[in-house]
């Protein structure tokens, strides 16, 4: 891998700060592809995909497999969407997007291992002796907070947190009965719906046997999963989640922030892409999308226009409605698309040390006027070398800001060592802003089945709108999964004739 | 469903017992399938894959949608393997082998999820009030114990439970750490090759804080779980199935014996055939396997040839020296298919009953002279019949011997009121010579590399061989998608240039 990223091409996308050489937008990646030549191009397709996340490419790959016509178009200059790897001149891996991924994710992981891309490295997130860095306040200094300190302070929301999740007085596993299948879990219980209605705040004061204080702690805890504001987070969204790790809450964390892709998840991207034998374009956003008689316009912000007989959005719910569709979608989806999701605002900023943090490190800065919110310690790259990520609040200038850099570095009381500064501003990102979605209380029963349905021969697809991991890459696949198999062969499950 | 079993063609095997119409060979099954055309047949292809398994059928799928011309050879005159669904007249559903699915089981799941039969039906196995029928002896009645009586008798063994997987002070997690990577968990700990070594009884015999009482019931217990006596079962590999299972041993239950696949385990077979676009000959057992200077000559055991550039064989490790080799098979491998595995020899059959069995019912003989192992309800199929499974010592003359339908009615104090009796009795079946072997202490440090090599253009595929679900359909996918892999791309992960 050495020496490899000099010869890599440079996306336009997130920044680069050294000590040396200041900030640099662009980074590095082999997520940049070419396009098909122009003269190549038709103007008439049988799919046309849009966006080159995971859910496009494996749309565009199963459909051209299966004998379709398909044109991939893609707004960025690279592919990979919320998921993408950097390297640095010595070939360190950097996730600038999605990193984590976990065998109790099917989808992706039989992808991986298809493509024999299953080595997974382990980082060690936190600090191994239990001490949390704890700044709240650019003014006041870094303190240490020892394990038993926190364990203390968190002991009593601990202990509240079964009562949270018991919404059926079997732990909500007859709530969630099949976390893959949205139809079979609400048919299983008739309260389903009920408690699709739920925030988590009006979860929390259901339960009168908790203190105030026990409550007021149960809902930051919950409210933390998702980084959304308790009132807007659904507690079935939480509960869906448990049931995804067999309502053991050890294993979301294992699930979610454990296991990186050794190989990076764009090399995922790009083993699908070689697969796809289709048409693609790259910095290519779409306007509009228009319904034919014969089919679907995409028509690009250039101006360009292609047919297809039939289109895949993948566009994420965010930024859904910044393309102008033709006939408009239903009030019921527009609705669903503007008020259905809370986006959570959270930067990802990679650090580099020359420390050795093979013992981990765990930094807290919620709650004060730090730009950051937490930060861990997320691997060593090499000998001279660790990483750190950093989740920051939105609408900080952390491309251009040198005293966001110094609180970093004065994150440790004897100063962090930051060799260098990498970071995909998703907050301000035009392609998605923000993160993944969360699911307001009530958008089960209000929005799920309109939001999932074709708009006449345009589809939507994405981890937005998966049964199982949703927001994440295995969810994306999943999505992909549905979207190929309904163009391919129509919404009914094959029978056994 | 109601009244298609009628035109459901007939299989061979399996054998059908009603009390007016006593024995009758063969079951109808949507899984018997024409062949091509024998005219259209080449004389060569660029693979041969031998079985039509769940390994054989999606190696043969996606290798012909990669564009190589294809031969799938199976020596049953139906698709699926181990693995089959009968239907009786009014389509009530029977698995004859493999049934049980779990989103755990990431290739299974994936495979069901892209073809739209991810819908399961949960079966109730164990009675509700926790009741047990237990008959150890043909001259004895039948007596009920209650839930309290088999939980005080399993007390000392459930609290030990605990030590025995305990073999690392990490609840063996640092011994299997990559359930789904055999080279990456003997990396990560220098005491992996050690416990390969262990027996069940040498690990139960290492634990000096148990009781003799205890050592028993574990080993006991432990032995249960393949079906194998306790010296011929790997500890390891039950330890790989803990770390499957998120070394929770409630979810061992619930992901091999709670959820079915709503349309059968056939129709997963059947979308996978419908996806394979070459050509395909049933009831052709093969009898050797010659490299040639241009591939791999396949001959039948009609005396028919054909030659494939790569031949895979899905034929499992029971069976796999029933086949002439020419050249040889080196002797370690030879060694490893006769001495590296213990297949349990164990009888599944399906009886019918008009009882309503909702509320489930459990049945122990072991330890006596019965026929029957255990037994529980496992589903209502409609108003008027409920499904029992029963597991039954092998050697059985289950299929033409009235005593054991007399003894199994007689398993309830009331009469079981036995309406059919379907079985496919394995440990008698020529293709598969039993279920699925289970590895013998010391297989992985002997064998697993050397069996899971390629031999000459010849390579071997199939649960047996896989890393994570071995033995299951999960495993089976897994194993052909790595030999998919290995014929297209060589054993070389894709990098990212």
């Amino acid at each position: 891998m050495a020496n490899t990223a000099t010869i890599l091409p440079v996306s336009s996308e997130g920044f680069i700060w050294t000590p040396s050489g200041g900030y640099h937008r662009g980074l590095r990646t082999p997520a940049v592809v070419p396009s098909t030549p122009e003269d190549l191009l038709r103007p008439r397709y049988d799919v046309i995909v849009i966006g080159a996340g995971f859910a496009g490419l494996a749309a565009a790959r199963d459909l051209a497999l299966a004998g379709k016509d398909v044109l991939l178009i893609e707004g960025r200059d690279r592919i990979g969407g919320r998921t993408w790897t950097s390297y640095d001149e010595e070939g360190a891996k950097f996730e600038m997007g999605g990193a984590w991924v976990h065998w109790m994710q099917p989808q992706v992981f039989t992808e991986l291992q298809r493509y024999g891309l299953d080595e997974f490295e382990i980082t060690t997130p936190y600090s191994k002796n239990g001490e949390v860095l704890v700044q709240r306040f650019r003014n006041e200094p870094v303190r240490v907070e020892s394990q038993e300190d926190q364990e203390a302070a968190m002991a009593d929301t601990t202990a509240a947190m079964g009562e949270f999740w018991n919404v059926d007085g079997q732990g909500g596993r007859s709530v969630v009965a099949f976390p893959f299948d949205t139809r079979s879990s609400a048919a299983a219980n008739p309260n389903y719906l009920a408690v699709d209605q739920l925030s988590i705040p009006e979860r929390a004061h259901q339960l009168a046997s908790l203190s105030e204080t026990q409550k007021e702690g149960v809902i930051e805890l919950a409210s933390s999963f998702f980084g959304i504001a308790g009132e807007e987070t659904s507690f079935l969204e939480l509960l869906h989640m448990n049931s995804l790790c067999h309502f053991n809450n050890a294993l979301i964390e294992e699930t979610t922030m454990k296991y990186k892709i050794s190989k990076g998840t764009t090399a995922l991207a790009l083993a699908m892409l070689k697969d796809f034998t289709g048409h693609r374009i790259l910095s290519s956003p779409v306007s509009a999308i228009t319904q034919r008689p014969d089919g679907c316009r995409v028509t690009l912000s250039s101006g360009k226009e292609f047919l297809g007989s039939k289109v895949i959005s993948t566009i994420p719910a965010n930024v859904a409605l910044s393309i102008h569709y033709d006939p408009p979608l239903s009030s019921l989806r527009r609705e669903g698309l503007s008020e259905g999701f809370a986006a959570a605002k959270i930067d990802k900023i990679l650090a580099t040390t020359s420390k050795d943090l093979a013992d981990g490190l765990s930094i807290t800065c919620e709650g004060g006027d730090m730009p950051y919110l937490t930060g861990f310690a997320d691997g060593v790259q090499r000998k001279d070398q660790s990483l750190i990520t950093m989740l920051s609040k939105p609408d900080v200038d952390l491309d251009c800001c040198d005293e966001t850099i110094r609180l970093l570095d004065r994150l440790h009381p004897a100063g962090l060592g930051i060799t260098s500064v990498r970071a995909h501003l998703w907050s301000k990102d035009p392609f998605s802003n923000g993160v993944v979605g969360c699911r307001k209380p009530g958008f089960i029963s209000k929005y799920w089945e309109e939001l999932r349905k074709p708009h006449g021969n345009l589809f939507f697809c994405g981890s937005d709108w998966a049964e199982g991991w949703r927001g994440l890459m295995s969810g994306a696949l999943e999505d992909s999964y549905r979207v190929t198999r309904e163009i391919l062969r129509g919404t009914k499950a094959p029978d056994y004739e």
